[in-house]
């Protein structure tokens, strides 16, 4: 029970507006505990460095009585890692969910052994780790995000959030043997990263980088609720992934599966896939095939970007190809509305940047092809957190296991 | 906390082998609760009419104390009303999940008005209470089955579901206002039984027919538990309807519309389907485009059973065209495979009937196109309730209400 109530109390002090904080009665009055009892559980997360009391009393209140409480920005924080096809991550994210450290560094990953990619990753975060202690940060917990597919333990990761109702936090216990079954971008098969990571003591746990994109939607989107709590979270640049957020939750499927885009069959008689189908919708609206039909050379800069510039640029090649991938991920998505029924679709990823571009085909598509049940063309839209999502999800992981059940820890 | 018991209760006798039939200090043993508490339970729902007590110990036991328990095959029991395109049917279905009464007449309903339509059903379905009532049973609750989209108040629903924590019984008190949106083999739109039903306190409430094949699947397919408790239920006829169900309740999406597989584009530059988009599967799948590629015309009779007996004399035409058939839903269900990674797939309905033919090629296509994560060939099977399951599940939802919360009677 106590335990229950430290998450509430802490809950409640996160959920409240930063401009208007709460004291230790307004925690009282919002939560129906007494007023000794959140004194009592205030003071526990104090003293666990989870929550800090101001000086004064909150601003703009004078005359009330209390000090404003507010959820730390020093003490624990989650430690984000991510291995893209082109690049590496690493963040610090404060309970707050603010990023305190930030590094992204370009790297061609595809084909590269995975050992020789996690021992540059555990250093770039172990960077990370230094440059957050240097704020008062110290890492609870350390997230990977990788573009491939995860098994874990589902079913009984799915049971034990049920039964903890953790607000659809993932529960790392659970799940301790998460490893990546096919990151086919990267060339990777049956990759754990506990059999690479330099430091056994600080292995992170592996997920998928669509499934941390779309919570980081979730709990971090722009503007706040946009999507509702179901919703399809597209996460695209070289691979083309989802995610499904049912009820505020992420929605895993029987063995964690679930939410697999890419290689949807958009034209059955379409050309063969490396993957061994055919007309997967990675082969029209995978980065690489949107290069190839805009007849564009990146030449090392960022192919998104490039392909952004051109567009700009009005260049009719650039958006020919932009309009045949948005179309392809609108006949992909058809499948995704047809099936799941979700309130949103979001279009993350680095793609987030070609928004201008692949909405309007995709809008059209989905409105050409949903037709016997009402679609609203406003429920896509592009994630403001666009490529920064995967890792910043990665690092909000940690932050809202602490902020859901502080009672866990130590 | 006496509700939670009593359905603990109920649950447990009614979960028990029929063989081995449970006594007071059985249950007792089973749930944890005082044998005192337990009798007094009982003793409520026996006088409630939902259990009985035999007058001798159970059999095969002897030596053992305590009279047997069941639950009454007399009492409330749920009556199941269905409208297909070319039959209406009804049923009785009592506690212990059979079917005590079961009314099916043919009937072209295509096109007829829905007043006519459900006049004719109203009729029917009194005619079932009646014969019903000489059995000793009494209609607890309303269903009707119908092959189109249904609007509800689904994110009440879902969350009132999840307070309850029913074991995913729909509960019919938050969503009393259901309505047809469109059913579009049978040429309605905006149809509210309510408006037309002859009775105003019988109006049953309206379910998609998919929908109640899936949970007639979940709570009585056989073998028991065989498709655990994440699936997709597709049923086939006229139309091509499919359900979810994830963690054993129905999965409904955002707004109830989850589960639509007919209308998926699966060829999408083919030619123009009656719902306004191209390629849908029933236009390669649906029963007229299987009896137009097998050239064959059923004359009044039903056309599955006459395209299992073509099949079965081995016609090369019927057999092409119910391996395009099978070869379509194969690619419509690798989207549901991709995206919702169920654990199984079950062909019901009528289509079930052909399970012999459509099912060879709907496992090649999920097998050369469900390539990038695992996919087990003998994920898919036929239905063993076939086209009995959508009226069945329309009977037992009034049942498992009464299962799962007995205290909310009365």
């Amino acid at each position: 029970m106590r335990r229950q109530n430290l998450a509430l109390v802490l809950g409640t002090v996160s959920a409240a507006d930063a401009d208007a904080p709460l004291s230790r009665a307004d925690v009282a009055g919002r939560t129906g505990l007494t007023r000794a009892a959140v004194s009592s559980l205030v003071d526990e997360l104090i003293a666990d460095g989870l929550l800090v009391e101001a000086e004064s009393a909150p601003s703009g209140r004078v005359g009330r009585p209390g000090r404003a409480l507010a959820v730390s920005d020093r003490g624990p924080c989650g430690l984000g890692l991510e291995v893209g096809v082109t690049h590496l991550g690493a963040c610090a994210v404060d309970l707050r969910g603010r990023a305190r450290v930030w590094r992204r560094v370009e790297r061609g990953n595809a084909g590269r052994p995975a050992g020789e990619v996690l021992a540059e990753l555990a250093a770039l975060g172990r960077e990370a780790e230094v440059e957050a202690a240097a704020l008062g940060l110290s890492v609870a917990g350390r997230v990977l995000a990788v573009p491939g597919v995860v098994s874990r333990a589902t079913a009984a990761l799915a049971h034990a959030e049920a039964r903890a109702d953790l607000a659809g936090v993932p529960d790392s216990a659970a799940a301790p043997h998460a490893a990546v079954e096919r990151a086919a971008n990267l060339g990777w098969e049956a990759m754990d990263p506990a059999d690479h990571w330099p430091w056994p003591d600080a292995v992170p746990e592996v997920e998928n980088e669509a499934n941390l994109g779309a919570l980081a939607e979730l709990w971090a989107g722009r503007p706040a609720g946009a999507v509702g709590d179901t919703f399809v979270h597209v996460s695209a640049a070289v691979g083309i992934g989802a995610a499904l957020v049912v009820d505020g939750r992420l929605f895993r499927g029987a063995r964690g599966f679930a939410g697999e885009l890419g290689h949807l069959p958009v034209h059955p008689e379409g050309p063969p896939c490396a993957c061994g189908a055919r007309g997967c919708l990675e082969l029209y609206a995978g980065e690489a095939a949107v290069l190839r039909e805009a007849a564009l050379d990146p030449q090392g800069a960022d192919p998104v970007t490039a392909l952004a510039q051109r567009a700009r640029a009005a260049d009719p090649h650039t958006i020919d190809a932009l309009t045949r991938a948005g179309r392809a991920i609108g006949l992909a998505l058809t499948a995704a509305v047809d099936l799941v029924d979700p309130s949103a679709l979001v279009l993350g990823g680095a793609y987030a940047e070609l928004a201008e571009w692949l909405l309007p085909p995709m809008r059209a598509e989905l409105a050409a092809r949903v037709r016997v049940r009402p679609w609203d063309a406003d429920g896509l839209r592009a994630s403001a957190l666009g490529r920064r999502g995967p890792l910043l999800g990665a690092g909000l992981l940690t932050v809202r296991r602490i902020l859901t059940d502080p009672g866990a820890r130590g």
